[in-house]
């Protein structure tokens, strides 16, 4: 006879890590110091473990903006957005998004979580949804709900992909459903690549874009403005516990189907509405991530100085190319060892093991916010070189070269990361050679589709990096070499050390033609 | 070839509503006073359709305390509570919540909904789970997102559970979920015969305590608290959206549980935790919520006014005893021009139709606040008979005769509904027939025994009473009038006009033993 308490009592893990003194876990803080600075057990740390990246949540006009709203209007709202929890505050705010953001409509949810859960109400029983398997937790939560057919791709693997869509039903309503940046190993979602497919397959795009939005873009937008895509995603959804200095989230897209969600999700009728201070927050940040755009300039410069700092010692931020910088480690107990010498040492950062990464790809994620200073910084990086190198993460000198990581500005949609430029023309070669694509036609398609097929390449390859060995360069074959020389004659496309390519992002953002420059 | 987006496009009934002035939601409060009045459009109404039901949303107290760590934290934690969003203010009130609802340990959840969620976490795929069909949404979804089999039994319908308790595998684990309160009706669960059929059947039990935590038992623990059967219920949650003047919820067991969930828990881990702000409002309104008991009291009291005022006009109330106060109109569309023209008359209160309600028993749910003023709750009673009348709800002259409802008060656990002597005492001499008890069998049960089968009875014919024929009271038989006869030999059980029974609560909540009182 069983107990359905059975495997709470049974469960090791936390007893485990309690007795070894690796817990890291639910870490109390007992008092904030602008936020970049915060107490913890009678000891003032670093924290570089918080999505708090724009560092308005201890900004003064914030903190102003949610006291005003609490005298005004109280604590709670009591009740759904459906009956009796909509305030003014809400419409104005969803009425700002909408207009931020560059869509018909907004939708504001109490938790960016429940956000996700209410894409759920759009998914029926004859729709099939595409999703990356790295998605966040509340996207496949939101799938589950919903009673469409879920089909999985495998991360970024746009190959993937396009054989789920080509194999499924053509006449189901579909929709492809992406986290923008990945959370986790902050990296980027193929934009460009999942656009055309979703064109080419009548399916509509999602994007996920908490870790993006108020971060990339030329104004913030996140991953559609980023890439100049935002005609072509449908819909787009944020978080406020991020660069909005808030919790909740935002849906945003055409009016009948925000409007839809808005009376049918569970997640939106059923749960009480944000707080009026919470909305308030939101409402101040949005002003301010609007009005100080150096903001955004400092994160991303930070993003790069951090990216190249811990390379430069040895260390390997994989994939990423925003302010989400994960330090691999590989071994999930030195992982846990590598994290507690942080927190000893006064840096918060938050260890990551699987199943949040795959198996031996244990990491420490750090995360950046424009208020850190470079002091702080360059302690964080001190810090993490001298534990670095007694645990042996890294050797004992600096390596002589390491591959640098080049981030977005706004203004410009920069893709950059580690893959070399033999992958990056190797792989364009390799996709000639498998999908029936010459170099000739390559030369004769957009910019934008070039660009796709690259990007969608290096990732391809980018995630392999770590195991790639000279061998499989080899077989990569001669098409890379060819590509390479004729790289002049690709309109739009630059290649450049370090597989680099540009897209100029347009003037409105969701009109772009995408054009190429050199650097 | 479909689109996803196909369906919102469809989608009429919000461009009906719209088009016939009968559109009842997201009515959008510009100001609030005091919560029990706020304006809409312009206009001061008075706010009849909130779950504030302490009115502690608009408590100075509460509020400062609000301010106070918005100014010390900040507008938001940044973070989940597993990795950098736990403050000590999250841990002191979980301590609290744990000694208030006198139970191991508590987890405190970013929204109420989310909290339910968590249940997902313990619920393998060889647990059986057995659910309240008109548990609430946030209940059926974490019930779909765990991989337990889902057992629904007709509401508060204890033969038909124990039906299906009977027939499940006896090996597999078992836990029984319900609504303390439900929230559309108003209606209690039947917790003393699900606690002795868990008992019976090995099964946990788990309640949804939102609308009954900080409103019913003697302290304000809620249903278990209010049948004497906190030992008995495994997991209690509440929400902080009602009582506690704020936004989030907790769960509520033994250590490993609670402890368990909060590593598992998907809701809880992928989520941002409660802003600064709104945690402190919840321990705040918990202070006020212990010192203050006046104000369950004043709210019972009004609940009591506002049934009986409501039925002494002839409006049915339905089997509430709780300040959800239903008042039942019926058709659809007369709720909705019922609800228009109480709008029109200054009144906020809320339309509830299927599938929320059955088919054909729309209603406006109407629910109170202990800082309601007489002079409001008359004219809230006033404003509803003139509509009433007119509309043709309820007689033009008030009825001679009505039931009437009396309302749990502290210190006792009262249950009372409308259903008469006859059919209570009926109905428990019906379970003698049926199931082979006598009277003398009876006579030896312990009173809680007793108390349970007529709860048992007696709510099953409440449900059934509005539709209760002549010929169905005659069916009942001698039996009742044997049992009402014999009343006085039936240690610790009280049946009176009314069928109300009493169930005195003993000192500490969780090992009472049940005795009975005359009034």
């Amino acid at each position: 006879m069983s107990d359905v308490f059975d495997k709470c009592s049974n469960w090791k893990d936390y007893r485990i890590a309690k007795a070894t003194g690796l817990y890291p876990y639910f870490r109390s803080i007992e008092a904030s110091h602008g936020a970049t600075e915060v107490e913890i057990e009678g000891r003032r740390v670093i924290m570089v473990g918080s999505n708090n990246y724009l560092g308005l949540s201890a900004d003064p006009r914030v903190k102003e903006a949610a006291i005003k709203a609490v005298e005004k209007f109280g604590t709670t709202c009591s009740g759904s957005r459906l009956l009796n929890g909509t305030l003014a505050l809400h419409e104005e705010l969803e009425a700002k998004l909408a207009k931020f953001l560059n869509r018909e409509s907004a939708l504001v949810i109490s938790t960016g979580f429940q956000t996700n859960l209410a894409l759920s109400s759009i998914l029926g029983r004859h729709d099939i949804v595409f999703t990356d398997r790295q998605n966040h937790a509340s996207l496949v939560d939101g799938i589950r709900l919903g009673f469409a057919t879920e089909r999985k791709f495998r991360h970024n693997d746009m190959e993937h992909l396009e054989q789920l869509l080509s194999a499924a039903d053509p006449d189901a309503g579909k929709i492809i459903v992406t986290d923008g940046v990945f959370s986790m190993e902050g990296d980027i979602c193929n934009l460009p690549r999942i656009a055309e497919l979703a064109k080419q397959y009548n399916a509509r795009v999602m994007t996920d874009d908490a870790h993006s939005m108020g971060v990339l873009g030329e104004t913030g937008r996140g991953v559609p403005e980023y890439f100049g895509l935002e005609a072509e995603t449908d819909l787009t959804m944020g978080t406020f516990s991020k660069s909005f200095a808030s919790l909740g989230g935002v849906l945003a897209g055409p009016f009948e189907v925000i409007n839809y969600m808005r009376h049918k999700a569970r997640s939106v009728i059923f749960s009480a509405s944000m707080t009026p201070a919470s909305i308030a927050a939101v409402l101040k940040s949005l002003e301010i991530i609007e009005a100080e755009p150096q903001r955004r300039a400092r994160l991303l410069d930070i993003a790069e100085k951090m990216h190249n700092g811990f390379r430069a010692m040895g260390f390997d931020t994989g994939v990423s190319v925003t302010p989400v910088v994960p330090v691999h480690i590989g071994d999930q107990v030195k992982c846990f060892r590598f994290w507690k010498a942080l927190h000893e040492a006064g840096v918060f950062a938050n260890p990551v093991i699987p199943p949040a990464v795959e198996a031996g790809h244990a990491l420490i994620r750090t995360s950046f916010m424009a208020t850190h200073t470079d002091a702080q910084l360059d302690r964080v990086l001190d810090t993490f070189e001298k534990i670095g190198r007694r645990m042996e993460v890294i050797p004992e000198t600096r390596p002589t070269v390491y591959e640098p990581v080049k981030i977005a500005r706004p203004g410009t949609g920069v893709r950059s990361n580690k893959a070399s430029e033999k992958w990056a023309a190797g792989s364009v070669g390799q996709l000639a050679d498998k999908g029936g694509l010459t170099l000739e036609q390559l030369s004769r398609m957009s910019s934008r589709e070039v660009a796709g097929k690259i990007f969608d390449a290096v990732e391809h390859l980018t995630w392999r990096a770590a195991n790639l060995q000279p061998a499989d360069l080899r077989k990569l074959g001669g098409a890379s070499k060819r590509l390479w020389e004729k790289r002049g004659e690709l309109p739009g496309l630059l290649l450049e050390k370090g597989a680099h390519f540009f897209m100029r992002n347009g003037q409105d953002g969701t009109t772009t033609t995408t054009q190429a420059e050199r650097n």
